[in-house]
């Protein structure tokens, strides 16, 4: 098709196409009613913000990846968001101060960076969320990473797995039973997440060489975590990620990878990765972290809670997506009979004049004599 | 509260905090299903595209009013969308156009202007709205106006009211019946937008003036209007008038209010406001337009529909909505009796340690022995 320049959209932009938004909008609403039952609160901020607030509250969103621009109202750097969990924080700290904690709120919006990440181009995606702010115990660990599941599975994913992490292992370690020189942790850490085993033995992190066979399911990984952790620096942290495990139960596949560190540059004890069936890369991420005070008299807080991007979901399920049924209302056709059966389900499609056909409009049943007839 | 800086939002963005959210939430989802079973598809394009793309397909979308920024990717103009309706038309007219007319499209999401307008600095509203192409007929209209009155109306508006107008009312009038030197015809618009006799005399217009009596309550204006029409040049507007009124019986007041322009600038024949019982400001806005091809092979097409504005309408909503019951979970509470409970409809909160308690997270009940008892 002959397009001009002015159809085109911008590089890792696009739209939702009608197929794909009815699973899309089905997608998030099955996802915030789990969210909802649980009783997390959904907040809806603003897609834009001062750069400032979007990027001081936390680590791990950096203001180089947001777009930004200058509003003549404040003569101030706004941003469009990159992240809404920061927006989170911000009205936990402020609008909701001075509700009671636990706090549990939840999120749904569009989020757009000013590149892409690595090979994907994609720039503007859905983020799906709740965090529950006040506590980053082990029970509330357990009730992120389970509710996260369940929303997942509402919205249709499969043979959904979670990977959990410990983002602060090394720090902890080399605190306690494996001592580092402070300028060999950064590397040590690195090297632990690229799973190089040389890289590690160079950067003086010998100690930490059996932490590389402590990764994969579960129940076997978190055995040789244990027979490791010798001196029982992590003996508290083992026995929550059993606690966490033993509560998500057969929901999901569990597997461990303790020293994994991208992508949780903000976690504190505890981190997870979410994946599903079919669906290449991440879906989600989660983990405890916290969220700093901007004020005096008020101290920072903790947290946890899990983001997911349900695209790559969305487009999965999009392929698989049935016809639906839809209802031909001819010329001149009864509107009481088309209401009726409008509140019992049907989708109706009317004709509006001469030349519109059944067919052509895509409809697979037609009102005759006040019945739905298939065509 | 003492908040610093980095806490406030920007001038006309604020947050939707919970009660006004799940309000907001419940508004949308029962605008789009009403649109969903009139056989409106919903598509979903990017919160951002090139400036030229948002604002070359219509007349009325003014580039001054959007944030826009430079893309490092394309080294182009984007812009933050101002109203979804362009994007709309370019989807009709580049992905769909192959697509079966006419299309039913709808769409919602949030629409960012750089400038509140005139007094209300709001800079962010929520948009919803269908979009019916490849026609413009007097059932179009019908249709059109019906399935908005029903949308508002499912949403939770009470006392919807339409105003209907003929936004090329001058010209037909000009060409035909009431000759205008063509530079008397801007400024006979603006006086009888205005509606001030004076002026509309001082610039030409006097044998307009009997317009300004065709205006309230629908069946005593029409039939104002067309006693005015001596030489029948306004016979068909009339017509499709009566008849679309006659579809919307008794679902809204209807009111005419024939040289009303503002905020018609880019419709045809047809245009119209919506109101609604104790919401101050139009709600809403519709007609017919012209979708203007880019392609030499493909000729412009006809189109009509309508937006909302529901912000104002979720904020009346809040503040009669009731607290919701929630259920409270104590520690070592039996999860297959919560998740029964959550199954038929039970919103539940889970106490995560000691120190929860189901007064200070607001829970109207709490669960005893497998069943929900009020506390």
């Amino acid at each position: 098709m002959q397009e001009t320049d002015r159809d085109l959209l911008p590089e890792g932009l696009e739209d939702r196409l009608p197929l794909a938004a009815a699973v899309a909008t089905r997608v998030m609403r099955s996802a915030l009613d789990v969210l909802d039952i649980h009783g997390y609160d959904r907040v809806q901020p603003p897609s834009i913000e001062f750069e400032k607030s979007l990027a001081s509250r936390m680590a791990g969103v950096q203001p180089r990846r947001m777009f930004r621009f200058v509003d003549p109202a404040s003569l101030r750097t706004l941003a469009l968001r990159s992240d809404m969990t920061p927006q989170l924080g911000r009205i936990a700290s402020t609008s909701l101060a001075a509700a009671p904690r636990p706090l549990r709120l939840c999120y749904a919006g569009q989020v757009v960076t000013i590149k892409g990440d690595g090979l994907d181009p994609t720039r503007e995606r859905l983020q799906l969320g709740a965090e529950l702010i006040g506590m980053d115990s082990v029970a509330a660990a357990g009730e992120i990473v389970a509710v996260a599941i369940e929303a997942l599975r509402a919205a249709g994913a499969t043979g959904v797995s979670v990977d959990f992490t410990l983002p602060d292992l090394v720090d902890t370690l080399a605190a306690k039973a494996l001592p580092l020189a402070p300028d060999a942790i950064a590397a040590v850490r690195r090297e632990l997440d690229a799973k190089d085993a040389g890289g590690l033995v160079a950067a003086g992190g010998a100690a930490y060489l059996p932490l590389l066979t402590a990764i994969g399911p579960f129940d076997a990984a978190i055995e040789r975590l244990s027979a490791i952790d010798a001196g029982g620096a992590l003996a508290t942290r083992i026995a929550a990620l059993r606690t966490i495990a033993a509560r998500i139960g057969k929901a999901a596949r569990l597997t461990l990878d303790p020293s994994e560190r991208h992508g949780f540059e903000y976690q504190s004890w505890f981190g997870f990765s979410i994946y599903a069936d079919g669906l290449s890369g991440v879906l989600g991420r989660g983990g405890s972290y916290t969220i700093k005070s901007n004020r005096a008299d008020k101290a920072d807080e903790p947290a946890i809670g899990f983001s997911l991007y349900p695209d790559t979901l969305i487009d999965r399920l999009a392929e698989a997506e049935p016809r639906r049924d839809a209802l031909f209302l001819p010329l001149g056709h009864d509107p009481v009979h088309a209401a009726r059966l409008r509140a019992i389900g049907w989708r109706t499609v009317a004709a509006l004049g001469e030349g519109c056909e059944e067919r052509a409009l895509g409809c697979s049943h037609r009102l005759e004599n006040g019945e739905a007839v298939p065509v």
